[in-house]
């Protein structure tokens, strides 16, 4: 599993970097792609990468600026013609998005040859997906903003044949049988499966914010405990915490001084304003921790398994 | 003046070949841009080139396919903050544009920091602006699209200043008061302004089509008539009129023949298809003539003044 940023940047999009849009990329694990975001030529950003348009199967939009959406129509139009004709599309995202993309299609008189369903989300919401459970987190942004924390489902742990060729069990239909029940006998004597399987794979978690101011709040900072990846704005990466406060964005160090106590592997930086050169950039990079980065557009960013 | 291509590609945008945009570069004359549809990444498009949005100060719309407008609603956010404050925009294009538009920039939350005029048009209208007289001509393409024909304004010639200086008028305001007086009078003698005025500059006329199946009906072709430049869809370049026409779209050949009797100085082919490769291209290239070519992005194609 990874973690692609199609568009690092904030509201106008520059030569480097584009308007925001993100992929989970589970293509190994699940055969998909879930996207967050759909900023402007998310679609043109896509044709330079090896991710098919047919595997995205679910997007996220964190909020409803033009930064964020302005992209959805035309990827939504031009799947059609890119393998994923008749393969079902999710929305999620908040109230006004399906108004909005149906007159979109009305007037530019656009049929999709997939199911496309579109979901308006709301605050503490859970959405179910197949292989994530997606926690939904209210964030300040002046308009309806939110996070989406994915959690990968648990995993029941891997048989330990080891323990199981001793008992002269040899690998076979029977190793299946012996997973899906809760005992077996092997010459008369009853064993716990239980005590015959490795540890639980944990499902990773990762939490993706939209644009918002810094929110400090306890119960939000506990749903991201232990998280696999956190993906953060920083609009602002100076010192300018009361203009980050104004515009309802955040501001670098803010972030990472709210997220000091947090246990979590990783934090990368997004939507990054385009009045920084890239001299700012690496200034402000050398400085941060070996947990922290800032994101730049086609960066990708491993998650590993989580064994615990 | 020339005619700068940000899009020279069909539906689908490649690699190659952006969506639809062009743009009439008269800022040496007018010191404006006329913007002619935006297709996505248009924005993202202008930020390779020398193109100011703050001097785009019209755009027309041809028709209301995604191709065509899905860039509309982040250049026009964007331009507000590229130097675009306070200068008024208008914006030319079918009935449906003023409602979409609206509601983008509603569930959006944008408000854009200048005026925004949008004018819904319809076949065989006449617009003025400024510099040049647009005709409205309705093309065929299974939703309203239309052509723009720009004409710029005829000036009247030069002054002939040996003429002037042999009657023993030096250059002063003099001039400027002879050009705008029918007649004047030197040591008593009355004398024609027209005789002392060179040839009439006759303004350059450039047609734009949308996406339309071929047209050949007389009174079109008429509008057409010694134009500077025809730009014209050319989404299928091989032989496959019968797909072109089922598609409403042209085949190159078709539109060559179209013209063939028409007295015009340059042809553009534009909004071609993605299928086609670069060999196709060079292929089809060769065997036209001087006078036409097929577009490219970022191909910049001069308008020279038109002394007749």
């Amino acid at each position: 599993m990874k973690f692609t940023v199609l568009g690092s940047g904030a509201g106008l999009p520059s030569k480097d970097r584009n308007t925001q849009s993100f992929v989970i990329d589970c293509v190994l694990e699940y055969n998909e792609y879930i996207l967050i975001d759909a900023g402007e030529a998310l679609q043109h950003r896509i044709l330079h990468t090896h991710i098919k348009p047919s595997k995205i199967k679910n997007i996220f939009i964190t909020h409803l600026h033009g930064d964020h959406i302005f992209g959805l129509p035309g990827f939504l139009s031009s799947r059609a013609f890119q393998g994923g004709e008749g393969i079902p599309l999710t929305i999620y995202g908040p109230a006004g998005l399906r108004e909005w993309l149906d007159l979109t299609f009305k007037i530019s008189e656009s049929t999709l040859n997939y199911p496309l369903e579109i979901i308006e989300v709301e605050a503490d919401m859970t959405i179910r997906l197949n292989d994530f459970t997606v926690r939904v987190l209210p964030l300040s942004h002046g308009i309806d903003s939110f996070a989406y924390i994915f959690k990968e489902n648990d995993k029941i742990g891997e048989l330990l044949t080891d323990k199981l060729l001793a008992l002269g069990l040899k690998p076979g239909p029977v190793y299946g049988k012996i997973k899906a029940s809760e005992t077996f006998t092997v010459e008369g004597k009853e064993y716990q499966t239980a005590d015959f399987i490795g540890e639980t794979i944990y499902g990773r978690k990762i939490a993706v914010h939209g644009d918002t101011r810094l929110n400090s709040k306890e119960d939000y900072l506990n749903q991201l405990f232990n998280a696999d990846l956190i993906v953060h704005e920083a609009t602002f990466l100076k010192d300018e915490k009361e203009k980050a406060h104004d515009y309802f964005h955040s501001e670098i160090n803010q972030v990472l001084n709210m997220f000091s106590e947090l246990n979590y592997k990783q934090l990368l930086f997004v939507h990054i304003s385009s009045r920084y050169t890239d001299e700012d950039i690496r200034e402000v990079s050398a400085a941060l921790n070996d947990k922290a980065a800032i994101a730049f557009d086609y960066f990708e960013l491993p998650i590993p398994r989580n064994v615990q």
